[in-house]
């Protein structure tokens, strides 16, 4: 019998020999009338005194486990049928139960199951109003007919005439991309994520716009990287800083979203977007550029995507094309090139072996109707529109303690004020109002009481209703502070 | 200017301040006109002799970034527009790019993008024969009826009507569980995945049985944690080598798959699951329950699940319910307890925010209709036919070189032959046959001479025509190693 003795431990050798023979016999390794090792053998096997083992086979014999038949030897004895365990439940033991999960920040604040009157949290668009569900219906159904669709698993990378569609509508956009460069993700999230196991680990330095998307934060930090915040002014992520930063510590990765950044709504010009790739080309780095919101810009054009202007496989770019189009599938697309791709590859099969093929299915056939300009330049049309609308409701509503830029691209506002934007969060509750507190978006979660306001999935009829509701608890709240008493 | 100097290095002081320099040129952080730092101050700053920096800008100027003015210093040169990148990629700087990924086998082992004849790769169920195409059909136009399915998120434990649902069905097997202690995952194989990367690190011992299911044996390789194989006898894992292995070395994590194990086919006996939990219990750590194939037992019954047993949340069960249902729509689901179920909600949020909301929806409806034991029923009866024909059809065919147990549950012969399974499988290749060969199911790919058959996704009418080539095909490869001229 194989037991290992804790010489230092708090219980008595005599102690752990008696338990270890105990879990032996409970577990069924030793059967109801088997002999049990005789004391002299095991005290060799294990290196103990014979006293110490006779010690032991007595307390498994006190507790009812073996019974002694002098001169023959020490027998397992037939147990009772255990009792049924009591319907108490001990999960403490799980406590110290390590794990390697990183704090995840967006789900906390993502306020779930009530159907809220005014979503400010979320940065999708209006069902009702924007996206295309009756070609979305059509699409499933047409998916649906060829009954393949249920039965068969998809190929890791993504469904073949998928891809190939992708890599076309990429190619007219400048990104020399062959479809066996692309892959199809569960959402644009996985994504994320998949770069993330794939490339970032503990020690790394993962350096990313200050403020950005709290899901991405979520994802390097639980890969235990060092996130690196880089400040950005009008030109996006400061080159300058950068430079600096990477002489000290050079990157593995850099995570932006150039184009509606995420919380901000800005768009990094082209000349920075030119500077960053220089600079991952001279460190050897890689720059995921994160691009959920290219077809909502409020600006006359958009610079080109960096991995457009990339040669040397230097850019992961992460599309969320459902975005814009069909949330409900969670459909995005990841391109890479090189070895690097095929890293992304192998590790997507190991997160779920591949996306549902119903959904890929579907999704194509929905672009053979949606992908082209005219549908875009309707969600965008409609979307500027609102966006124009919430500035100038701003505008009327808010008082002196709110700033904000509208945003250039992307279903965000991004507004600093000086409420306690936590104690805003719970006076918004009740209202059924909803809001991103800005500390999500910090890796220090300082927040400077900011808030990202989504304006995508709040009806155009209750717009107006929303953001006064808003501002006056903005108003409320920085007026609590002082004077507790007068409100309640 | 900052510069990270490397005194030690290959490059000269000044060749690697000409460098620092011109990036920061290119990279835009000096713009054209601009003036550079003084080589005094320069010199000063980064700790060199003023010959040094000297040199250095002379270098700049040389490749023509930067112009000095006698007396007045040295200025930024506004520089030619680049010319237009060459064609050419350089990817080779990727090599050295360090990742976390694993070995990835079970993926290099499936077959891709072509129609095999002869699928037995596949452990998957007929399209046609089995799988109720029909009722997949109406669940997916009910769900798209509702067009919030296509426009909204699930939250990320999963939609609640579904995890009600299946909380539900789970209590009706004995699995004490609540809807909030059940999520959806995108399908089994992410629920795997959640758990590896939630528990499973470098260093950390994972035990499964030997062989096992290679897409699991890659998840928790790629995680880098130490995987020991336990071999199993007829009543499932082997209890006292376990025991003594515990004593050793206790695991962080034991992966089973109790009802028809994967590739083995086998059904764990209730002792020994009993007595896996009880150990579990002694030596705190989790089992992970895959449970793929409880539907398609070919015994009058089957053990209870170990999560049934289980009273402290030692067990973290995962069903993947679709597998028999609906492959496509990537519909599975996990169990836990306590602060475990907690630790993976976290994960589940980081590695795609949720399972795609139409999939559920479509997926609830169909459990509605098929969810029933009669449903399991036909299916368990079709798959028992097949499955005693398959067997008569290995012994019809196969030769000595052959020998195998057919199942007690789910799709898969596990077939021993003294063919080398590399060369049979290019043997097959031709043919349109394909099987899974053994090394993938081995944590040291040795295989011993194992081909895993799934009989599931090969039509009736093709069966006998599969086997018998199998057969041959054999029989061939074994002549081959010694007549190699005979056959050709």
């Amino acid at each position: 019998m194989h037991i290992s003795l804790d010489k230092t431990g708090k219980e008595s050798l005599t102690v752990q020999i008696a338990q270890a023979v105990i879990e032996r016999i409970s577990s069924g390794m030793y059967e109801a009338g088997e002999l049990l090792p005789s004391v002299r053998k095991l005290a060799k096997e294990i290196g103990v005194s014979v006293l110490t083992v006779i010690r032991a086979y007595k307390i498994v014999e006190e507790k009812g486990y073996a019974v002694t038949l002098h001169g023959k030897g020490t027998y397992v004895r037939r147990l009772e049928k255990a009792a049924p365990p009591a319907a108490s439940h001990d999960y403490e033991w799980q406590e110290s139960y390590y794990d390697y999960v990183g704090r995840s920040i967006f789900g906390q604040q993502t306020p779930r199951g009530s159907r809220l009157l005014f979503p400010f949290h979320s940065a999708t668009l209006s069902k009702e109003e924007h996206l295309p569900l009756e070609a979305l219906q059509k699409a499933t159904a047409l998916a649906a007919r060829d009954p393949h669709t249920f039965a068969e698993y998809s190929s890791p990378l993504g469904d073949l005439p998928l891809r190939e569609h992708l890599a076309h509508a990429f190619q007219q956009r400048g990104i020399r991309v062959t479809e066996s460069e692309l892959m199809v993700t569960t959402g644009c999230q996985q994504g994320i994520d998949l770069v993330a196991r794939t490339f970032a680990g503990p020690g790394d330095i993962v350096m990313v716009e200050s403020p950005t998307y709290p899901a991405a934060l979520d994802a390097f930090r639980s890969r235990g990287a060092t996130i690196l915040p880089i400040p950005c002014d009008s030109s996006g992520i400061r080159i300058d800083l950068l430079t600096r930063m990477f002489d000290q510590r050079p990157p593995k990765l850099i995570y932006v979203i150039p184009t509606g950044q995420n919380p901000t709504g800005k768009i990094m010009s082209e000349q920075t977007r030119r500077s960053l790739l220089a600079l991952a080309e001279s460190f050897h780095c890689l720059i995921v550029e994160d691009d959920p919101w290219s077809e909502l810009h409020y600006t006359a054009t958009i610079p080109p995507s960096i991995c457009s202007m990339d040669q040397n496989g230097h850019v992961i770019y992460l599309k969320g094309y459902s975005k814009v189009i069909a949330p409900g599938l969670r459909i995005g697309c990841l391109v890479a090139r090189g070895s690097v791709f095929l890293r992304l590859a192998n590790v997507k099969a190991i997160a779920d072996l591949a996306t549902p093929l119903f959904n890929q299915r579907s999704f194509y056939h929905l672009l053979q109707n949606v992908s082209d300009e005219r549908y875009f330049e309707s969600v965008r049309a409609k979307m500027k529109r609102k966006k124009e609308r919430v500035d100038k409701l701003l505008r009327q509503h808010g008082g002196a303690a709110l700033t904000w830029e509208a945003p250039q691209a992307g279903p965000n506002f991004w507004l600093q004020t000086s409420a306690n934007t936590e104690a805003l969060s719970l006076l918004a509750k009740p209202h059924g109002l909803s809001f991103l507190p800005g500390a999500a978006c910090f890796t220090d979660l300082s927040g400077g009481g900011h808030i990202r306001i989504g304006f995508g999935s709040v009806p155009d009829d209750k717009l107006e209703e929303g953001i006064a509701l808003l501002c006056r608890l903005i108003e409320k709240q920085g007026k609590e502070l002082y004077e507790p008493d007068v409100l309640s």
